[in-house]
């Protein structure tokens, strides 16, 4: 799908047709997939490639909005079969969705490809795919001083440890939730979790806690940034690659990797979040605007700033 | 027990003999309670009086760690009968409590009496009780421009709602916990919840979320705070509690109930109940001093700042 131009990140991803039931509607097959959710937020701060699969049914119109943000995609190979397909529910508790149906389609023959144009980008996001696959797009990388960061899930840390444990000591920062924390690193407590993951080579621990924020861990600091508050929370689907998304997105285009820009960055990503939960999966950041995400940004800042206190 | 001086604080609450199990340990039998657990906070800060009863088996030097920090013990009265036990379990899982065993004992035939001099204080903390108590102590109060707030749980909102309704009415603030919110204003979202709540008559809704810290809602503002992180935590009991006490004793101590201030009081609070989790019951809040008190509040600080974003 292109000609692969020069871009300062890369995601390595999926494409999916979800099906998403909430207790405030239900949706059928409509475009997702990590790669996907995590383009549409990194497109608002820098120039993104997608690598990922698709099946012969997919439209690809349905990727006209990334298109029309400049988000690259010679990455996107059209694989014979059937698009990947999720379909999930959400209770009231939108902090866990559960899974009704998994069909991995073109997901089950799918290598990660790299345009060579893609190799040289700053920022890597490796998000949710198999952790030989992630592997394998490290080895792509021609970059040496690439940022790289990683995702991963429970069905990968119970059935491909080892090939995971391999992967996180090549990454400088991993995104994950509490519960893929705790058993990535066999601790209860997050932040002595943080700390394990820290001793495997990861210089940036994120975690993601859902409506209550994240918790972001490094040799120096540790963060904490909670969610935006929102009365109307629509659908999660996609919320942590859109965080994901704002983070690295934000970390690109202020062109810096330091203690200073991570914790800016992770509240940019919160505000990404925050509009996704909005609406059906990515329908809220297709009409999101610059000025939209500025003013999210002076009310977030409201909400957590406070003057000193007198002691 | 005393005369009864002048007091900034009062609280009505409850004085217990706990026992509690954990997966680091169990205790039996240790001084704890609502009343009990905001003095040993609020004391850092401002002159508190304690309403609470005690049975003849309680042993009072388990107060001397109060009475050494100018707590008024005065309202403290010894009934016949045995003291108000409560036994729990924590899991891994240490932001809900199981509740093994309650023995109200002298709690069945307490009546809130506070003592005259009480009746002029700046702020009352009504702990978790009955809320026919909680409105029988505020029939009491002779300071027209006392600040109010008010704490309650499951248990009262299913039982006794319409006197809890009345009770809400009346005071100017609500410390709740995240379940204790949706049941009391059914409504799930927190937001919607603490504004349903608003109406009612308090002017401030504090939301308790555990290790998650807290969500403060007004008719003009709504804060986030995150809990500080801990690498041990050890035993929550008593810990919203502890909360409320760096809360209203802040207040106090700075003498003015604003936006800024309520921030401010919330953070305090924050840091108070970081230090009660470390070990059981009260015990760490009996070794506490403010120079801890402070050096945390600095560490607590750089978990949460940061610059401004580049937009």
């Amino acid at each position: 799908m292109g000609n692969g131009n020069v871009v300062s990140v890369v995601t390595i991803g999926t494409i999916a047709y979800d099906s998403i039931q909430t207790p405030f509607g239900e949706t059928d097959c409509i475009a997702g997939g990590s790669a996907l959710h995590f383009a549409s937020s990194a497109s608002f701060f820098t120039s993104v490639g997608i690598v990922a699969p698709v099946g012969e049914d997919f439209d690809v119109c349905e990727l006209s909005f990334l298109r029309e943000r400049n988000v690259d995609l010679s990455g996107v190979e059209v694989l014979n079969g059937r698009t990947f397909r999720w379909k999930g529910r959400y209770g009231y508790d939108l902090n866990t969705a559960i899974t009704l149906e998994t069909s991995l389609n073109v997901l089950k023959d799918f290598k990660p490809h790299l345009p060579e144009s893609y190799r040289y980008a700053d920022f890597i996001f490796l998000a949710n795919v198999d952790p030989e696959l992630q592997s394998c797009a490290i080895d792509q990388i021609k970059n040496r001083e690439a940022y790289v960061a990683l995702d991963t899930m429970d069905f990968w840390i119970e059935s491909k440890r080892d090939a995971l444990m391999e992967v996180i000591k090549r990454v400088d920062m991993i995104v994950v939730n509490e519960a893929e924390l705790r058993q990535i690193s066999m601790e209860y407590n997050l932040l002595k979790g943080a700390k394990k993951i820290l001793s495997m080579g990861p210089k940036t621990v994120v975690v993601k806690r859902g409506e209550y924020g994240i918790l972001m861990v490094n040799d120096e600091e540790v963060f904490l940034c909670p969610a935006y508050p929102l009365e109307e929370v629509f659908d999660p689907t996609g919320a942590g690659d859109t965080f994901a998304g704002g983070l690295i997105g934000y970390l690109s285009n202020v062109g810096s990797v330091s203690n200073q820009t991570l914790k800016q960055a992770a509240i940019m990503g919160c505000v990404m979040a925050s509009f996704n939960v909005e609406d059906f999966g990515a329908k809220r950041m297709k009409s999101l605007t610059h000025k939209e995400i500025k003013e999210r940004y002076s009310l977030f800042k409201k909400c957590v700033e406070f003057s000193d206190l007198k002691l």
